[in-house]
């Protein structure tokens, strides 16, 4: 067996995923990482080491007019070659300027890469992000000060959609439409692993690909230094390598082990929170939560104030965040049941409506 | 007044620093951002805005023969233009290899700083530390992958020696000389502070001294690009500026801002360690601490556990940290009183010494 391979092996068990009787997408552009990628699931699968449905999807955002057509070819002829089902997608009129076409282009691909996973119900989408995109990340949001979250690293497994998937035994499918209950199964959303990222580098993709015989694409858009992640990875990252060989693997750990810190920061805010709130939250202890976790906090006083969450809508948590996070004071937020969230003296208090 | 000296003048009053009857040793190289502050200090004492003694402190290295000389000689004839008193100390034999030399003469740079604070009885040590120094220093601990700590910038105001300075009033020196308490009151520390680190960059430091026409040395080791910090300052730190025209304020912010939420995740795991502590410390959250936590909770868990310090010097709270950071386990640290601290199971235990 390839090194490459055993070491996706090894991850696989590391990251808990299972080895049957589920489906999972296989994220694939064409480049030398999603290629390898695939070659190993491929190589894992024929070996019978993991007895598990694979679905190639590429998605096509048709932003390089034949060539990428080209591309979608390309992995056409890889399914088919290996054996894999394929899944496309088309982009539709993305634009954009530079930046903005590539997170344009990236929200399409991600709607795509969901809606594939949620209809064939699998268990996750599986991309190919390697140390090289953590370092290069890490970079990006540090020469932008995106602030201590930009700085945490990717997780190797994070929850893609809060979507569950319908459970296929017929006992349970009934309970399930049926049930109030809140609480989820987490096993029942769809997941986002990115197993290559915590061990490998580009060059072990393109080594890979390349002692394997196989040929893999060339995005034209990684050559234009216009985009300044490509920019980071042609003229920064290089330098920075006189500096320390191994920069890329200190970056991803760096980014990691701030992931890390912050997360252990964030559940112990959050689990104060709860504790210390009386008549209102604090402003700016708010701004200081990560998103998610301010809304979990937002939720559970919403909760505790009002008695449940009924009528409560995503909109109404994030009307509220907003709030939080303005420079404004004097605005409020009317809540079903004639109630309003005001901003006053710092704090974030709960009244009833002005309307009765 | 000059608005160089005005945003001293304003952060002087935010660091909460004393206006009159007090001593502050200014270290000057004799470059332009120690000019500034010299000569912002220097217009304010006129001014009888800041009614202090400022002593000038010139350290020559002697690392550059006739130049370091040539520094010296600057120095002495600005602080008598400036009506400066001046300190002046010597280096004598500083040897190393690039980084390393750089870190000794640092060590005896701030030996001598130190020493002269203490003789003087001054109230702080003030250095010229610029937002440039803080990105450096950044950029540097980032790439050498230093983890958590080093990407926690500079603070403005630190303790530079815990050594307390003699107090002056004939009754509290005799309450000091004979007091067992060991709550020492941090007005009797001398401080080190960066009153222009949150605010003044190089290109301020040279601009207010070349509008006072005061001519200022550039020191020829900035020149040698064998110097990291040198590399950093003129390649790397101006190809980020292509990124980013603000990079500089950008990463120095970063740094502020990781410092603060490392310290409150600091303050939490010191707390919640001697909340938790029953009967052994654990190895992996001892590790977690940065060297002035794990100190805090290894004296105050010897405490409890011998009823008190009696004997104990730094030298065994050294000792037992570098047990705990070691990989090796069944190595025992012997304390005085027949008791001895071992490492096992993951936890750090005191035990009955062998000898009894």
């Amino acid at each position: 067996m390839h090194n490459f391979t055993r070491n996706l092996l090894t991850e696989w068990r590391k990251l808990n995923l299972p080895f049957a009787d589920e489906t999972f997408v296989v994220a694939v552009s064409g480049g030398a990482d999603s290629l390898a990628l695939a070659l190993a699931l491929a190589d894992l699968r024929k070996r019978e080491k993991l007895n598990l449905r694979f679905v190639v999807a590429h998605f096509n955002h048709k932003l390089r007019g034949a060539e990428s057509d080209a591309d979608e070819e390309f992995v056409r002829n890889f399914t088919v070659g290996h054996d894999f089902e394929l899944a496309l997608g088309r982009g539709e009129n993305i634009r954009g300027e530079k930046g903005s076409l590539e997170q344009a282009a990236r929200v399409a691909r991600y709607d795509f890469l969901k809606n594939t996973a949620e209809s064939l119900r699998a268990r996750a989408v599986l991309t190919a992000h390697t140390m090289n995109d953590q370092a290069e990340t890490f970079l990006m949001n540090l020469i932008r000060g995106s602030g201590v979250a930009g700085l945490s690293g990717m997780r190797p497994v994070r929850i893609l959609t809060e979507q569950t998937r319908p459970d296929t035994s017929p006992a349970k499918a009934v309970e399930n439409q049926y049930s109030e209950s809140k609480i989820q199964n987490p096993k029942s959303k769809i997941l986002l692993v990115r197993p290559l990222l915590s061990w490998a580098k580009r060059e072990d993709t393109e080594r890979f690909c390349h002692d394997l015989a196989i040929e893999f694409r060339y995005d034209t858009m990684n050559e234009d230094l216009a985009f300044r992640r490509v920019r980071i990875r042609r003229v920064l990252l290089p330098l920075l390598r006189d500096f320390n060989p191994k920069i890329v693997e200190t970056l991803a750990n760096t980014a990691n082990l701030l992931r890390e810190e912050f997360e252990e920061l964030e559940k112990i805010r959050e689990r104060n929170f709860s504790e210390n709130e009386n008549g209102g939250l604090k402003i700016k202890e708010l701004k200081n939560l990560a998103s998610g976790a301010r809304r979990r906090v937002l939720r559970a006083w919403l909760e505790t104030k009002r008695g449940d969450l009924r009528g409560l809508d995503l909109k109404h948590v994030e009307a509220i965040e907003n709030l939080v996070l303005s420079r404004k004071s004097g605005k409020t937020i009317e809540l079903p049941g004639n109630r309003v969230v005001v901003k006053s003296g710092g704090r974030l208090e709960i009244k009833s409506g002005a309307k009765n």
